[in-house]
This record gives structure tokens, C-alpha cells and sequence, in this order.
């Protein structure tokens, strides 16, 4: 029942406990640009966002957790996919859904930042690794009434371009581009089924 | 005459022109983990290398150059690809080269922390481009044999889901999965190529 999200919406829960939990999110995001993934410790965090310590670990019990929350619970762009039966359309949808959730300001910086300390920091590589999961659990969960479900390299294949084009080529993802990613993913599942099976 | 390359060899120069340079790289390196490329300056630089700061402008005139070093200039790993005339030849040696270059740690290392940057360090952005231009134009040469060229977008999508499954899913970079990286790519330049003309 969890949320598959570039942006997951926060647990229903008690409106005074959701603000506390967006106010710690916000001043842990300010505070990861100034002292990075590492240097973001629960007192540090507590005293800043002039909370408890308990309250923290309420929340997030592990700094992974917290540093996987800063990365996908973004503001609702709205824009999250619908599940489909057509594979060519949600994979569409999900690549632009990818590129508006990496193109608000804190997420993005809240993802380069883990992605930078995680060779050095276990908790930003295991936040990291859980957010690869989430996404594509998600992704699958957005498959499903089109009968696949795809493996974590055909996830990757999928994906890696489209990072690679924001992050490292530093240039914009235009919906051509994404239009090329997808038809030649297509390929792969393409010849991926073809040993198995003739659906129907 | 530029090198194209994950890894470039330095000129041919004066021996102990080449070992300050090879020195002051090794000292970047180290104060890059330690206060990232944004506090990286020539003038912290000069003083931990215990040269003048005339000297580093003589060999990277701007940090943006510097940084272009210290990500691209790794320890020659000796598998530097030649060029082809196949190009899934080609694809594939140089995707394995890509993997050893960045298997480097201290490459690894300054690759991550230029990328983090690059949103709030101009040079660091601009080290980035040059990265990508300068892979692109080497790839492109060793791709001159087999009588083609590679748009920007088809570059991204070669190496992005290499980089995808190294730095963010923080997993392995099989041959099997090379394999399927580069036949899922040529699918794409065959595409590309149909409606232009019927080469001989």
C-alpha cells in the first residue's frame, strides 16, 4: 500500500502531526545544502527545526529513511501516472512524471547530494538503493493491467538517459527525447519476450 | 590532437613540468573530498601543493579546466578502445572503458562531487559540459572507421544507463548488461538511419 512515487504523498494522519513532519522536511533540505548528506545528524536537525530528537526517530527511524523522504516526497506536481494497459504510454507518462519531480529545486539538490556522499556515507547508499526500489515497484505497480513487469535492468535502461541528460549532460529533456528513450526501450522488452512466449 | 578519452594522457612534455602537474592533481584530488569543487580555489590549492598560484594558472587557466582534469586525467588503465569499423565493437569497448575509468575511486570521487556542484558552482557546470563534449568527440573518432556519427542524444543514451546503474542504483556493470545497453542502442541508430538513405 505504499505510495510508488517520484513524489509520495504523506500518511493521512493528524493534520498537526503532518505539519511537523513538512517543517522538519524543509529545514532538513536547507540544511543538506549546507552541510551535505553526512553532515546532517539528528541533533543537528533536532535543534534546528526546534523539535526532540524522539520526534525525529518518530518519524524517520533510521537516517536513511529520512534522507530517502527528503529525496521523493516532493510538492504534488499533480502529474503522477495513471496505471494503463498500453506500455509505450506509461512508460511516457512516468519518464515526464521522473522529469517534473527531479526539476523542483530541493528534490534535485536533495538527490545529487545523497547520490555525491553515498560512496562514503552507508546511509545515503542505502537510502539510494531503497529509492531505486521504490521507483521501480512503482513503475511495475503502473504495468500491471498491461500484463509485464520489468526487471531492474530494463528499469535502469529505462531511466539511466533521462538522469543522465538532466544531471550530467546538464541539458533539458525535451518530450522528443523522451519519445527516443522509449521506443528504443521498447526494443529490449521486445527481445526480452521473444524467447519465452506468444501472448495473446 | 586532443586526446578523446575516459582517462587522457598528458603531453608529452618537460618530465618535471609533467610531475608538478601529475603532484598538484594528486594534492586537488585529495582537498576535493575534503571541501568539495566549490572550495576548491587556487589559492588553498597553491598553498597544499606548495606551489604558486601563477604555476596552476599556467596549466589549468581556469578552475573549470581543472576540475575537467581531475575527473577525466585518471591512472592509465590500458584500456583505452581503438577505433572500428563495427560499430557494436566499438559501443562495447568503449562502455567497458567508461566502467574502468570510473571504477577509478579518486575519478569516481571527483566525478560525484563536480556533478553534486554543478547546480551551484558555475565551473563546475561548465567542467561538466566540456566532460561530456570531450567523451563525445572521442567517441565519434573511434567511430570514424566504421563510417558514422553520433548525435548528442544517441551519446546519452549509450552511456546513461552505464552511469545510471553505477552511481545511482549503486550496482555492477556486467557484460551481460553492456550487451544489452548496446543492442538496445543500435536499434535507435537504425531507426535514425532508415528514412535518410540506403548507404552502401
Amino acid at each position: 500500500m505504499t505510495q510508488p512515487a517520484h513524489r509520495r504523498r504523506p500518511a493521512q494522519s493528524n493534520p498537526r502531526v503532518q505539519r511537523t513532519r513538512n517543517h522538519v522536511l524543509a529545514t532538513a533540505r536547507e540544511l543538506l545544502l549546507q552541510v551535505g548528506p553526512a553532515g546532517l545528524t539528528y541533533a543537528l536537525l533536532a535543534e534546528r527545526a526546534d523539535v526532540t530528537r524522539q520526534t525525529l526517530y518518530r518519524h524517520w527511524p533510521t537516517r536513511a529513511a529520512l534522507l530517502f523522504d527528503l529525496v521523493l516526497e516532493g510538492p504534488d506536481l499533480g502529474t503522477y501516472p495513471e496505471p494503463g494497459s498500453d506500455v509505450r504510454d506509461v512508460a511516457t507518462a512516468w519518464l515526464k512524471s521522473l522529469r517534473a519531480g527531479v526539476g523542483v529545486p530541493a528534490v534535485r539538490a536533495a538527490a545529487l547530494a545523497v547520490t555525491a556522499q553515498a560512496d562514503h556515507d552507508p546511509d545515503s547508499a542505502r537510502a539510494l538503493v531503497r529509492i531505486g526500489e521504490d521507483r521501480h515497484a512503482g513503475f511495475n505497480k503502473l504495468l500491471e493491467p498491461a500484463g509485464i513487469q520489468i526487471s531492474e535492468d530494463e528499469f535502469t535502461l529505462l531511466y539511466g538517459p533521462v538522469l543522465a541528460r538532466l544531471f550530467l549532460d546538464r541539458g533539458q529533456v525535451t518530450d522528443a527525447f523522451i519519445d527516443t528513450v522509449v521506443a528504443q526501450w521498447l526494443t529490449t522488452l521486445q527481445r526480452a519476450d521473444a524467447p519465452q512466449d506468444s501472448r495473446e
